[in-house]
This record gives C-alpha cells, structure tokens and sequence, in this order.
C-alpha cells in the first residue's frame, strides 16, 4: 500500500461514512470560485470535531499524505485546490459557536461558522460582526485569507478583528493563540502568524473575534461624478479628512451597467461611489454633510440618501452579486478577476492606469473598489475557453500586478495567494520569502499542510 | 583569542571610536528602567546605518556571540539588559525620519527615533501618533515590546500601527516586511511576528507606522467616583456603549495621594477617572454628554471639563509621572511595577482582587489603569534592599499574574517580557510556548540575538 492509501484505510476504519472516495465528493472539493483547474483530493474526511481533526493531522503526519482545509469552498485564489492531492479536510460542520461574551465584545466559534451564521446568532446582543467579503464564507477560511471587504475601511480586517485561535499543528499538537483581551504583550504574535497563512501552517479549528456595537443609525448614499478621477480623489480626500466612512465604494460605468442589467438598480451610468456611515444621528449627519461637501469639489452630484434597511440592502446586494451581475453583459462569461491594493496616494494614479490598460484591449472590463482602503479588482469579462481571451486577462492582470508593486502595493488586498500569484511574492517581498519559508519548515517538517502554496516559494 | 574578543577586535576595527569597552558605557547598556540587576555587555556598538547593523550582526553571527539591541533603555521589564553580555548594540543615533507621506498618514523612521521627537516633527501635516507610553521610547523599542499606552483605547497599539519594518535578520540578511498599504493578504504577517518578538527574532532598523488626524476638538474630564468598584464599572459600561473615548485612565486613591503631592494637582482624595475625547465639536460634545451620564449612575460626580491644552497637559503628566510621583510619598521607595489585562467583564473583579490583597499586605500599593482596554498597573511601593520588602512585592505580583491568566487575562499588557515574567508564559501560552521556541529556532539557529529571553522558554 502507497502511503495515501495507508493513511486512508486507517482513516476509514475511524471516520466510517464521514471519509469519502466517492467522485462527486472529491470533485466537490478539488474545485472553488477560482478559475484554477480541478484537483481532486485522494479523500475527503468530514470534521466534527477538533479531536477529529487531530486525528486526520496525525495520522497525515505519520504518513507525510498532504492535508488541505475545506469549508466553503468560497476562495477566489485556489487556496483549498489540493495541489498535491491527499486529504481534503472538509470543516463546515464545525459549525458550532461556542461562546458569545456580549460584555466583552467578542464570540468564540468553531471554524466552520459562516459569517451569516454567526450575525443572525448574535443579532439579539446588539452586536454584529462586520467583516463582509461577499460570499458567505467561514470564519476558518476568512482568517486564513486574512479576508475582508467594503466594511475593512471602517472595521479593519480579519488582521484587526481575530483575537485568538486554536489550531492543529502540522505535527498533530492543539495550541490556543491568544487570548480574548483587548491588547497584550506576551510572546509572539502567532494569531497574525496563522491568520493570512492560507492553511499553510496549521489547521485552525476555533476562532475568538471582536464584536462591534449595531450601529444606532446606519445612513448609505449614493454619488455619481463626472470622471472616474474625480470620483476616485473624492475618495482619497474623504480619507484623508479623517472622517470614519463605514463603506465607501466604487464602480466604474461597466460595473454600473452590470449591476443595472442584473438587479435593476436604475442607476445612471457613469463613476458612482456607494457610501455608508454609522453612528448615532447626529453624528451620522455631521458625517454625511462633510463627505457630501467634499464630494461635490470633486464633481459629485446627485446625492441620494437613505437610512431604509430595504433600500440599503438592495444597494449592497447589487455591490455583492456584482462578480455574476457581470455575466448579463455578456451570456456565457467568465470574470477573470484581479485584487490589488495600493497606499492611497497612488490609488487615482493606479485606477486610472488600470482603466487605460483595460481601455487599450479588446476585452470589456469592469472596475470596483473598496476604494477607501486603496483596495480595488478590474474584472475582465472573458470566455476562458477562447485562449486567446484567457492569454489576454492574463497579461492585463500581470501588467496590474507589476505596476501595483512598482507602486508600493500589494499584489493581493484580501483574496490572498492561493496558487497562481505565487509567482508574485518574491516581487514583493524579496528576501522576506527565505524568512516565510523557514517558519513553514520549522512548524511543517513534513511538508504536508497545504503544499505547494504558501511558504514553500522559490 | 575566546569568540567575543575575535569579534570586539573585528568590529572594532571597523567601527574605532563607535565601539566602546569603556566602563561607564557598558554600564550605562547593563541597566534599564526594570528593578532586575545590572549585567554588563562586553562592549557597546553605536550604530549609526543599517548597515552598520548589518556588520554588527553578521559578525557576531559568524564567532556565536549575543546582541542585544538598546536605544532608549526605557524597558520596565529588563529587554535591553545584556544577560549573556556580548554586543550591545545601540540605535539611538540612528534617528533619522526618512519620510513623512501625509496624504497616506504614515510615516517612515529609523529604529532610533523617539515618539516626541516624531510629533514635534510631523506637527505641521496636521497628523500624530497618537501612541503615549509614557517614557519618551524609541519607535523600534516600542514596536519590539508591543508597546501602547493611554492612548490605546481608541487608536490600538503598535500591533495596530505598525505598518511595515525593516529587520536584520539573526543570520545578516536585511528584509523588509509588509507595505505601506492599508491591507494585504500576502504571505505571512511577518510584521506582526516581529512587533513584540523583544529583539530575539533580529534587529529592527526602520518602522512604518500610521499617523492619525490631529483632533479637531480634545477635551479632557476628571471624575471621582464614591468606590473603586463604581470607577471600574462607569469605564466598563463607557466602552459596552461603544463611546470612541481617547483615553480613560484610572486612579486609585493612593495615586491621587502621589499625584497631589509630586504634581500639586489638588485633586480629591476618592477613585478617580482621568478621561479624553477627541473629534469635531459636535461629537465631542455628544460622547462627552454620554460619558457624564453612564459616570453619574455609578456614582461619578464633579465631572471638571477642559479643552485647555495647559490644563491637560498638567493632567497627563502628572498621571505621566506617577510612577516617580510615589517616591514622594515614601522617600527612597521605589516602586515595583506590575502590568496585566483581563477581558472588560473581568476589570472590576481584577480591581478589587488586587486591592484587597495590597490592603491585606504590609505594603503600600497604588493602583492605575489604561482600564478602557483592561489594562492595570499596581505600583507595590518597597525599598528593594530590605528583603522582606521585596519578597512580599513579589509575592503580591505572583497572586496578581496567576489571578489575571485564571481570569482569561494577559500577565503584561504593554511591558512586555522581559527577563522575571519568562515563568509566565507557558502558563498563559501553554504548547503554544513550542511553536515559539520552534520559529527562534528557525530564524536564530546560532541563538545570539538577545539570548535567554523570549524564544528559549523551557
């Protein structure tokens, strides 16, 4: 018997139904939101618990069979393709929370809580979780991408908001990172270690975030300007003024015809930044009356305001269903999508080149950002099997990249690495790789966490 | 020749007149602002350039001798002390500010520059850092013990504010880690990994951190409060309410005792909240307005207001101060500092715990707080050189440190490690102590930065 199959029979002879070899299942999970091949893993082992998970870890250590963490399946970078086939350890059904500490602000859940999950348990506190990345993805695998999203300019990142984890070691040891206090200085952040470390380092199994007070008063807005320059430096001057935006989004013209075509939004088509604050209602006035000043100087008009949940949410809905929104401008295709993030006083300068770049091709392209953040994706509209199309997105998308870098940006804001951006890390972060890889070789001896992404880079 | 004198002849060299044997100088590096004994380096290195660093490394790398970076020496827990002696490595020239970006709010500086010296600086662009220890610290001291401070309630510590860095590896090698972007999803967080490392992972050379808007309106409060137990609970329901205060400062009435004596400030004799807020005139009003009333159902009264920058500088530093405030009120005392953090739910019982175990002892005790994070200090007021004096200061802090980690808490805050809190750490980290020790091992594999410390706990 190979190795797998070793570590399989012992597997089987433990887990029983909840191991699978069936094809539809590995198909299931040899695949994501990204446009990466399909890998299919040798298994697939559904997790209850955090004894469970030991189990697959240890006994894949034994065997040096590769394990890859599986949820939701929502990455958009390939994070939970296994690349090397072995296990893929599906966690969705740890999905218990197991603790919400209302007084101290924060919910300890298991790993495959899914955000939705978790603020519909919590809405009776007066609490939600913000962190909003679009798909309803799990708190596992929104720590390990170091996820974010429109509410990030406001609420931060999964960086700002994970407070503690457990986490399986490559070895099969549990260990707790953290602890739920606002601030400590005890040993080595192995929390910001794991969080963003695609399952490279470990297997998360719980996680301890922050909570955040409901807002009083939630105000959104809508602005269109007469250039995408202007719209963008409205941002970067409404940033710049301190004032603590909740969202602020952009969408270029295609995006809007996008969003108008799959949601019947009416919008008028040209740069439009959606905006929302949060706070009591005075100061939500006083915030929207200044940003609404520095928007007109920057050529915006228009300003529609609303505080009515149904009317927020159909904005916002139209922002998240934006990736398959841009399917109805051209039946049959794909969105080749693109994240990066720059500082913002190069975020006019790196739209506006993206916009030019997109402009020069024959492809349609569509631009939105969580602009507030410096964080924006072009979304380039292609049949992936016309090679020619896909050959195109591509070298648009590494032209983006390569500019973003020359920038002092980052390849990726929040999707992460996954498999094919890896080429990009040393671009980056130079010599810091050596410093990535070490860490992995030291906590992964055995190579089999995740392997071939993260911390294992040329 | 031994190793180290291999390497002071090879440095020295080099350096000539920047590397000191002298007496007085290796003294001035053996000490700190901790209560642990004095040990002395066998020579110090003033370095003025990374790459003197660089050189400094490399060369004790090669002949297996210690460095211990210094700059400030205002550690309160023994960081900079050189236990193994060898190189003290000293960066308090390297205090050159390579670049303010305004537009983005941040700022580049060498390890040696100072968090006054960086206000005074940037005062002009309208922008601060906000970060107030207390000492005037070095940016790479600070970044390295994960320093915070008053402030920290509403702009975070350096967890949150750095940015990016640039380190010296153990090995000689110059890495930069992370960019100056408000996001990222690239590669492990090694900036984190290296903000509260204590020097043991490589030498900090330059610190990215964010600057903040210089508030509009800062206005300052002083509340008394009938009981401690009533202060505590006032701060905890000011932070459940979602109040962004600045500050919220907590003073026992032995530090008001100090305070009135060392700083004249005339206060009343009673628990007290020393409390900040920052923002336009409208909203300082409306928190301010909020803080009064939740104040008043805990039995706050004399709420004394200023938006005087006079009178609140008078405030600050005397609660700046209070740690030499206590001399005055036993001369020839020092004060026996402790730090630790609890979950907000857990403060008012940490408290009163502390306070009825100072009151039960023979020692005088003050109690202070950065209690909007959790965060506490008892200052045991002793005469080192009388044992007895110092057994039971330090018997107090050890109930103090294995209540706060019963509790869910942190045994330091904001000081870091050190040297006498090492004993701590497994029982706060538990196996996730081997992950540590595993990621020194893997960074440091001759073991010579700031040797004995974090990184090698048994």
């Amino acid at each position: 018997m190979s190795n797998v199959e070793q570590a399989i029979s012992e597997l089987k002879a433990h887990f029983g139904e909840r191991l699978s070899t069936a094809e539809a299942v590995r198909e299931h999970h040899g695949r994501d939101m990204s446009r990466q091949p399909v890998r299919l893993p040798d298994a697939v082992v559904f997790a209850e618990s955090e004894e469970d998970v030991q189990r697959v870890v240890a006994t894949c250590y034994t065997h040096s069979v590769p394990v890859t963490p599986f949820a939701a399946g929502s990455s958009m970078e390939g994070h939970t393709i296994p690349l090397k086939a072995g296990i893929s350890l599906d966690l969705s059904r740890m999905n218990r929370i197991i603790a919400v500490n209302a007084e101290d602000g924060d919910v300890v859940v298991e790993a495959g809580v899914t955000r939705k999950q978790l603020n519909a348990y919590v809405r009776d506190t007066g609490l939600f979780f913000p962190i909003d990345p679009g798909a309803d993805a799990t708190l596992g695998g929104m720590a390990s991408t170091r996820a974010s999203g429109t509410t990030a300019v406001r609420y931060g990142t999964m960086r700002e908001n994970v407070l503690a984890l457990r986490v399986v070691t490559p070895t099969g040891k549990i260990i707790t990172t953290g602890r739920r206090v606002k601030k400590s200085s005890t040993g080595y952040d192995l929390t910001k270690l794991f969080v963003g470390a695609e399952g490279t380092l470990g297997v998360i199994t719980e996680v301890t975030v922050r909570l955040h007070p409901i807002p009083e008063v939630i105000a959104s807005a809508i602005c269109t300007f007469e250039t995408m320059r202007g719209a963008v430096e409205a941002v970067v001057a409404t940033i710049q003024s301190g004032i603590p935006v909740a969202r602020i989004e952009f969408l270029d013209e295609v995006a809007i015809d996008a969003a108008n075509a799959h949601s019947k939004l009416g919008l008028k088509r040209a740069p439009t930044l959606f905006l929302e604050f949060h706070g009591s209602q005075r100061w939500v006035e006083e915030q929207s009356e200044t940003a609404a000043a520095i928007a007109q100087e920057y050529g915006g008009s228009g300003f529609e305001w609303s505080t009515r949940p149904e009317e927020r949410d159909r904005i916002w809905q139209a922002r998240h269903e934006s990736i398959f929104a841009n399917q109805t401008l051209r039946p049959g295709c794909k969105t080749y999508t693109t994240d990066c993030c720059v500082p913002i006083s190069r975020l006019a300068d790196a739209v506006m080149a993206a916009r030019e770049d997109a402009d020069a091709s024959s492809l349609t392209a569509k631009i939105i950002g969580h602009v507030g953040d410096g964080n924006f994706h072009v979304g380039y509209l292609i049949k992936p099997e016309i090679p020619e199309e896909l050959a195109e997105a591509e070298r648009l998308a590494h032209r983006l990249y390569e500019r973003t870098i020359a920038m002092g940006g980052t390849f990726s804001g929040e999707h992460g690495i996954g498999i094919s951006k890896l080429d990009y890390l040393r671009k980056e972060h130079g010599d810091a790789v050596d410093v990535m890889n070490a860490i992995k070789a030291a906590l992964d001896p055995a190579g089999i966490m995740n392997p071939g992404k993260l911390g294992q880079v040329a």
